[in-house]
């Protein structure tokens, strides 16, 4: 997707300018990070501006943004972002994971938020060439990741809300393990009814800014009463939506004894994330006996489908829960054991690992393509 | 309201540290001021951590702030703001209106983001002190005034999505002319259904960036279809809720020959404008001939009540429309002559100088309070 001024330049990797970092540091034991807290030793960055287009591209030192105490960004939450990850595997080969899919969802945000979009062919290139330069700041542990936040603010220095007539496109890098280090934990979550994460005709579907502060308070609230992550619960009927920045999955068993795999429908309300569709595609593959999941024996139905508070309970009072797992870039497959929900808990089984019989051959399947292991077309090789 | 970490600093007025702009320039001629794109030769900042509090304030030269590229609010929409008044009368006394309120909802919308709180009588101390240092730059023609743009951002040095444990409070300032420089002109909406401003459980009553970035490409659709604003609709009987970054009101003749003048309530999708109070309070002063308007003769009922386009469409029909007006602080009072609403326009009178028989003296008192002509404790002295 290509902005409407498509007479003025685009992103152009030919005219990349490169400014090494002289003070370049070591990178941290891997057992000693923390997500998003460490970030390598180079930065992209894009300036646009209305009249000239998307402008030269700079890979320079990691370091402080000048902005304008007047820059948009700061004042109307005119920013856009995404979460991607590059993975080391132990011979070196450093590979991205349907990095297209964040291009094209990053140039929706930008086209909601009336910030310039781009060629996402050309951000891509630029950024596997940010990764190549930083590639040994990527732990080759297993589990481990480089996360890439690339990020697009309107900077314009002038307070009017209007669409940016400047604007900053940065990507930066941050070295994470694995989200469960010590294997899987199930989460508990709060059956949030207090607060709306999204609702029709809003910007749920984008991943904008917007929609990430405004979830600090509540997920402070589900903490304060004992659970990890809210469970946001939309309309009068409580219909499951989102599992605090990740996308949800339950699994009911179906009264023939196979299984139906559930996710919230792409109506406006649910953001349209890489990893929901990694597991509903991995998951109909299997269903239509193209890639089966070896060690996933029963019938599996896949439903994109409204499903409401009132059905998961019944379906666990009646032993026909399976599972219910959040899905997402950081943590990939979250489980859950617990909801809690107007002032009882609905109990989700979990096995012995903390995973069910659907998300564990998934989970596999997903991390081998993410991290390797499994040759795919996902997998997009960066650098050896 | 102060902070919950009440064992911390607050905002310490006494610690003020002053940095002379030493390249101070000359304010532009005031017929040659676009809204928030200049702005005065000094700035207020005030940094907050959650280790130390709230730091010491600094009044410095108008410059660009230096954030991390990983800083909260450029990912997460971690700002709150507010939009005030200074106003210099042709004696030379400068007043601010009504402060107190924007310091009480500025701390109201950082508790809704989780940032930090203050107590507000502190913050307006400096900000006072802010425009006294730079009371040169407010225009004191008829109509204009200083604006002031209080802004606190996250500032943490990671993008974890929590409280912030660094944030940052800053005061820039913007002389404006009017609103409407050649008198009123009222202004078309579009009726807006395809997009929502708001909705329950979400953040519509808090004054954060976050409702703002996403309403551009709404007001770029309005624009489009050749309307100045947005009227947003809400839910199944199309509400009336704001107008743009507005509140709005309605006055409909009754059948006993009065007026009624409407607002939606503050339900938690409005947003508590000091400008919709304030209109509010006068209208309620006169109906109950505590402080009579005086070019307003008829019967007069204030209501904070549900208003739908069913009933703003039957009362134009009946020619029992009288007028329809947004309110906030930028324009003050603006009259709305037609709504584009579902491919047809509703007509709304205006009389001949743009405005209407209850908006007129209200938006006269209202502006003689302001501008200090009618004396009154809304107006608060700041310098001679």
């Amino acid at each position: 997707m290509t902005g409407e001024m498509t007479a003025l330049p685009d992103i152009q990797p030919g005219l990349l300018k490169f400014i090494k970092n002289t003070n370049a540091r070591a990178p941290p034991p891997s057992e000693s990070l923390v997500f998003g807290r460490t970030f390598t030793d180079h930065m992209l960055t894009i300036p646009w501006s209305l009249i000239d287009g998307w402008k030269e591209p700079t890979i320079q030192p990691y370091g402080p943004l000048s902005l304008e105490p007047s820059a948009t960004c700061l004042h109307y939450a005119q920013t856009v972002f995404e979460g991607m990850k590059a993975y080391r595997d132990d011979t070196g080969k450093v590979t991205l994971f349907r990095p297209d899919k964040n291009m094209e969802r990053m140039n929706t945000s930008a086209a909601r938020l009336a910030l310039p979009t781009f060629h996402g062919p050309a951000l891509l290139e630029l950024i596997k060439e940010l990764v190549r330069t930083d590639k040994h700041w990527i732990p080759s542990e297993p589990g481990h990741s480089l996360y890439i936040r690339p990020t697009l603010i309107g900077t314009q220095r002038a307070i009017g809300i209007n669409p940016p007539t400047e604007a900053l496109l940065f990507v930066i890098c941050s070295p994470v393990g694995p989200y469960y280090p010590n294997g899987f934990k199930p989460i508990a979550l709060y059956g949030t009814t207090e607060f709306n994460r999204a609702a029709p005709g809003g910007t749920g579907a984008f991943k904008i800014g917007a929609n990430y502060a405004v979830g600090v308070l509540p997920q402070k609230v589900a903490a304060n009463k004992g659970y990890q992550q809210n469970l946001w619960l939309y309309g009068p009927e409580h219909d499951l939506t989102e599992v605090g920045t990740m996308n949800m999955f339950v699994v009911f068993r179906k009264p023939s004894g196979g299984y139906e795999l559930v996710t919230p429908p792409l109506d406006g309300m649910i953001l349209p994330g890489i990893t929901r569709d990694s597991v509903l595609t991995l998951a109909r593959e299997h269903a239509a006996g193209k890639s089966p999941l070896a060690e996933l024996t029963k019938d599996l139905e896949v439903s994109e489908r409204r499903v409401t508070m009132k059905e998961v309970k019944q379906a666990a009072q009646d032993g026909n829960l399976v599972e219910l797992f959040g899905a997402g870039t950081a943590a990939v497959i979250s489980p859950v054991d617990r909801i809690g929900y107007l002032g009882e808990d609905v109990l989700i089984p979990t096995e012995a690992d903390g995973m069910g019989p659907v998300s564990r051959p998934i989970w596999k399947e997903l991390v081998g393509r993410q991290m390797g292991a499994i040759d795919h077309e996902w997998s997009q090789f960066v650098t050896k």
